[in-house]
């Protein structure tokens, strides 16, 4: 914990490695491209999922849990569904210690084996909406993998759900867009462009594909949730049909929507600094952390007593640690909690004792001026005021580096260099040819194609033939 | 929902599939041995992990989560644990197209792969204990499977700890022990013998494991938890080490301990009956169901009136949901809720909002002796009271049905006679041999050696030599 890490501005990827192993939110498993999830990160995870889950409640939807196994049939029976995964799956051919009949597929997703159920559930448009979710593991074999950002196996929620109609369908897959866009936003602090993905960037198998894209630090974009509106192509190859009010047989429309553990990853990279990880508040595992400073025994006692009292005046309303090790130093705690990003720290010395105070130290302003002494009294209104002004100040600042990493470039050349430093918000001609030459160009890919669309979209800026929309373009992780 | 189910007492199995298939606890998957957690199930286990989760965070534990899969030669390296699972693994030989090196498993439990990670962050005794739960699907290959008592694919959470002595890690087993016992009795209602396994029954690497065994509504036994001390088997394998105190080398002491989606067929086996689920009130995704009563559009309004007066009153004390259903009659209300479980119905008719009462009617109690009218004005603590009333007469009940099946058989005949119907307890002279005789001629396994150990033992119930133990047997799931 002592060595420095890589300076984030020096090698952004190393640093990113570091904080994540140093941190210890996660390590390499013994199985390649697949992690461990260690107990800080996990306990990240957990919060995330919290607040994603509340999310899902509150729209109506419910838990549920499919199975691991596929058969390998299922993913073959919609086309672009198995020409978008075949290349990625991982394959039990061997089960009780025979050969298997049928491969089974780990699920790469778990449209199919979700859409056979379906199929066999509704009958009727009374079992309309289905609203189920799934938090589950799933896999794909992944070429290049990073820890929390592209894994063999990681974790995620998908939401599958059928409807009665195109529009019912099309309205929910929005919803969730927007849920991950609030979730992004108010709880992981984190700003993001919300739009339609292009064609070539769609999900396998979905008619629309919609996701909320977040820049890194290093300017780079993350696709930071998806929500996909299928059409009736996976009720028609899964035969999901329900009876209408007038007794007709109909095709259901479906969605399916997801975010994953590369959450983790983005937080880390959005908010990190030098010196480690910054966690937003709402998601932090400790929100505050409790750090005992003397130098004898005498003063070891109304120290810790003070801090057991700060304990107390927390307790039911932050999530606060009290590090009372002995055999770490307070200097060597400060830079352990910092790199774990803690969001605040309370220094209980015996001069602050004296003085009936406590200093509160903000992990997000380096120095004195994140430091403020306040009195054991009033110390719960004003931790729970300061948390929730450092939720604020990092969204703030997010917001600020997003907003200052995105351009509208007027000329490919302009183009090609502002993609290499963030978001470029371009004219584009619909053409997938055009998209992909980008892509080969500048290493940019289209993000989302943005809701709101100028009226005069102006030319695409590659080929200066009429631009069909105006698209977000970005070095995408 | 309108079919009777088989009588319990008729075929028990025929209605325990009927149960779990109607209520909408789970479906057949449509792969072998695999089953798909309805969301009415699984509100169920989320609130059995809730129960649990709970209880290891409040004795240090916190959770992580580690991968799928494991690679072959790790199984192999504890000799009795290559050996107890080999005929049960799934095996992953390709992945993204390609023939594996190294086939992989997909985990059956996380032993070997937790054990390679520990080895690796645990460096001095500072580092122990390490406490860490993960909760995960595991895979392993049954012949014969059973919806949540025997599948494929299971849920469930597995502890994994590393302590540095001997004594802690006994501790601990026994620590994780009592709290499943804890759970099983306080939370699911279901009375539960604790012992250790003899050596036959033991899992695959463990020094010691202990269990909870339950008896069903049928006289059979289900182990519905163990915790396994692991001496120093797996830090050897695994080279799990630490600097003592003294800088000096020593192997770790583990143990590692498991609940599964298994209690949800324990929860359904214990307490059902002829109408369907009873869940207990700590565990019933709903506690309280509220179906309204009227014939026409002005005692509608009324009735509704009151109906979300009562959800009002019920918030945040108790989980209630109102079935306002217009296309159902009250009496298929009735029975689609008893079907479920729910523990307790709020009816609302006309006459009772003109009497300013409401009539609640108990699950467990059936007909004219478990409903009572009570106060509107008073519903919240009624109710409140009431699903305590529940949880205990469950338990109690249970613990009565427990108790008048099982038995201390004086000879061998009365011995095979019992384990027909419940538990034997009976003296064993610790011969594996005469414990699998016994298997063979009875169809009974020894469940557990209880704690509480006679003093004078007696003679062997088949072989009439010395006894070396008490043990239970019973038929066990």
């Amino acid at each position: 914990m002592a060595e420095k890490l890589t300076p984030r501005s020096e090698d952004f990827s190393a640093w990113y490695n570091e904080v994540v192993l140093k941190a210890e939110l996660a390590d390499y498993a013994p199985v390649r491209g697949c992690m461990v999830i260690r107990p800080y990160g996990y306990a990240l995870w957990e919060n995330i999922k919290a607040g994603l889950d509340r999310r899902f409640q509150e729209t109506g939807h419910v838990n549920a849990y499919f199975p691991l196994f596929i058969p390998y049939s299922f993913i073959e029976k919609e086309a672009e569904h198995v020409e978008g995964f075949s290349p990625q799956l991982a394959v039990v051919t061997i089960g009780g210690g025979q050969q298997l009949e049928e491969p089974l597929v780990v699920r790469p997703t778990s449209e199919t084996v979700i859409g056979h159920m379906y199929a066999k559930w509704i009958r009727s448009y009374r079992d309309l909406p289905l609203l189920i979710n799934q938090w589950a593991n799933v896999v794909r074999w992944e070429m290049r993998t990073r820890l929390f950002l592209r894994t063999t196996e990681f974790l995620w929620q998908e939401g599958h759900t059928a409807h009665a109609t195109k529009e019912e369908a099309e309205e929910e897959t929005l919803r969730m867009l927007h849920i991950y866009e609030d979730f992004a936003v108010n709880d992981a602090a984190i700003p993001v462009f919300t739009g339609r993905k292009t064609e070539s960037e769609k999900f396998a198998g979905a008619v629309h594909s919609y996701s909320i894209e977040a820049i890194m630090g290093d300017g780079r974009a993350l696709q930071a949730g998806t929500s996909h509106f299928l059409g009736q192509n996976f009720a028609r190859a899964f035969n999901i049909q329900y009876l209408d009010a007038n007794n007709e047989l109909q095709y259901c429309w479906t969605t399916s929507w997801g975010v994953s553990t590369r959450m983790v990853g983005a937080v880390v990279m959005v908010h990190g600094d030098d010196q480690g990880l910054i966690l937003p508040p709402k998601l932090a595992p400790y929100q505050v952390v409790l750090v005992p400073i003397y130098h004898n025994d005498e003063e070891r006692g109304r120290v810790l007593e003070a801090a057991h009292q700060v304990v107390a005046a927390l307790e039911g309303a932050v999530r606060a640690k009290l590090d009372d090790r002995e055999e770490y130093t307070p200097g060597w705690k400060f830079n352990d909690w910092e790199m774990r990003g803690v969001p605040l720290r309370v220094e209980v010395g015996p001069r602050d004792v004296e003085a009936g105070q406590v200093v509160l130290a903000r992990r997000d302003v380096p120095g004195r001026a994140g430091k403020r002494a306040v009195p054991l009294a009033g110390v719960r209104e004003q931790v729970v005021e300061m948390l929730s002004t450092i939720q604020k100040d990092l969204l703030e600042r997010a917001r600020k580096f997003r907003d200052e990493h995105t351009w509208e470039p007027k000329t490919y050349e302009e183009f090609a260099e502002a993609v290499q430093q963030g978001f470029a918000r371009a004219p584009w001609c619909g053409d997938a040819a055009c998209e992909a030459a980008i892509s080969q160009e500048t290493k940019a890919t289209s993000r989302c194609i943005p809701f709101d669309q100028p009226e005069d979209k102006g030319t695409c800026i590659r080929c200066g033939r009429e631009a069909r929309e105006v698209v977000l373009f970005a070095r995408a992780y």
